[in-house]
């Protein structure tokens, strides 16, 4: 069995880690696999260096080197080489990064700089983290370079852009989002693997990420949403919003821009075209009524690991259910 | 007064030191500038990116940040990026950078890809350092990227050819070089300032480095050769071998390659076109008698900042004694 995700950070990374728990502890599952289709928007070129918070946060998450705390970043980590770069007026000081965390995108950048693909150097940081002894491969959803920038006013009546992460991690998503713009999004192609894994996988998950510039992003990927419409396997996805707030980040104020409710319903209306399943929490319970959309409630506040396995079982279980509906 | 320096690494740079030492403390002497001509032959591109070695030893020492013991790299310094680097599997793992180390690289790699000159690069990175303060001007010998190589046998009863730092640090210098080739170097030209320095300062000074492959690679840019042969300032040198030996590095192995002799005599012929004073240690008193060269001895080893400044005041002396001679 084949089970594709589509991830943005933090909510994606650590659902995906849920997941394979679930499959390899509680089920004794050693033989499916998960292809995880993490979300390079939020890409950033910082210091000269090409930055994947996304696909990094993943990274660290599967193979036990996150800030738990912190949620993104490594564990344990020093911070010289910023400081450093402080000392020298190097720019910009906004965005956390320590020495271990650096290694990660010094390599990264050396190897695109050699002439791999995004693919090729997830697959060889994969390997450093142990994704493929968990069953796990991790594809960014393109290897086209793309940013996500944010429409925001500037301070004399107008309009500026600033990039995703000047917006989410500087300005705290505090400033008011006009709209977002992605640069280099309509001439992407998806990364060699994604569209024939959702073509071909048993299952996609959407787990409780970002919808609007983490899995929205991946589906603005041309290809990449027709895949999902046309897919043989259930999709089935996890609310970010529980009881009309985000679990985590700024969700909110990215619905905003979309004039989306936020709400477990509202997301889902997103998702509407190619959604099959979508589990709510307990709290939105018999919010969401959608023809032809099997809704199942739960509690989905990602505690720890138990619990995230907890909430992917029963995304699978609904998962199951449906396939079994379509073949019966 | 303008003062120039041709420099390599380590006993460059503290030769320098004492320079300023001995300008500053010991003869009170504000004015006078000092314009430190560095190599940039052994620079080298590792993970991405830019290193110059010799300007960083420089930048280091002067700035108070040099590790002393070691001589070149940051004191008090940690190694995380390159252990996560080993992690990753990123290449080569001989060359020793640090982590506030590597801040200055991944800076000085921003900035170049910016469009910076190498000259602009080491003014920002001596502005962090304190140079200005010090009456200090960096100067790389050329912005025109060089690298040294050096031609070894092979395996196979060939001959191939590595990198410098492969040769100095990874081999240690002690597999036999056959001759140096530094790729750019004809085509290369002096830096801004370099070849005005030279025709218009007031003494040239050459510190205890390498004469092969420190000195002999500036040297070897079009047109700093001939400058010092027009200079109007005098030339005094501080040989760096000491009564046949290296006071530090592996000159013996380079002087091999040119079939000179290692001995102060040696190195003096090296530059006997335009050198007109040669400080020998003691143990060499009398060993160098060349026609038109003043040669004076004393004890040449640096053991601390004042002694290099005893070394740079005899110098300056013998320069001070060449000019009044030349306008008597």
């Amino acid at each position: 069995m084949r089970i594709a995700a589509l991830a943005g950070g933090v909510g994606g990374a650590r659902f995906v880690r849920g997941l394979v728990h679930e499959l390899r502890e509680v089920r004794e599952d050693q033989e499916t696999e998960v292809v995880v289709i993490g979300n390079t928007g939020d890409d950033i070129t910082l210091f000269g260096l090409r930055i994947c918070p996304d696909l990094d946060t993943i990274l660290y998450t599967l193979g036990g080197g996150i800030n738990e705390a912190q949620g993104w970043g490594r564990d344990q980590e020093t911070h010289t080489v910023q400081r450093e770069l402080a000392e020298l007026g190097a720019q910009p000081q906004w965005f956390g990064l320590g020495d271990a965390d650096f290694a990660t995108h010094i390599a990264r950048s050396q190897w695109l700089g050699q002439g791999m693909s995004l693919t090729e150097v997830t697959a060889r940081l994969a390997g450093r983290w142990g994704l493929p002894g968990q069953g796990v491969r991790l594809l960014p959803a393109t290897d086209t370079p793309i940013e996500t920038h944010v429409v925001i006013d500037d301070d004399e009546g107008g309009q500026r852009a600033v990039h995703f992460q000047q917006w989410w991690v500087q300005l705290q998503a505090a400033v008011p989002a006009h709209r977002f713009t992605v640069a280099g999004l309509a001439q992407s192609t998806p990364a060699p693997g994604v569209l024939d894994t959702l073509r071909t996988c048993d299952v996609v998950l959407l787990p409780p990420s970002n919808p609007v510039v983490s899995i929205g992003i991946i589906l603005g990927v041309p290809g990449i949403r027709d895949a999902l419409r046309g897919s043989r396997a259930p999709v089935v996805g996890v609310s970010p919003i529980i009881g009309g707030a985000p679990v985590r980040g700024h969700a909110d104020a990215c619905l905003a821009t979309l004039d989306v409710e936020v709400s477990a319903a509202g997301v889902a209306g997103l998702y509407a075209d190619f959604l099959d399943g979508w589990l709510v929490d307990d709290a939105d319970a018999g919010s969401v009524r959608v023809p032809r959309l099997d809704v199942r409630a739960l509690d989905l506040r990602m505690r720890d690991v138990p619990g995230a396995a907890r909430i992917a079982g029963a995304a699978l279980d609904l998962a199951t259910d449906l396939a079994a509906r379509r073949t019966a």
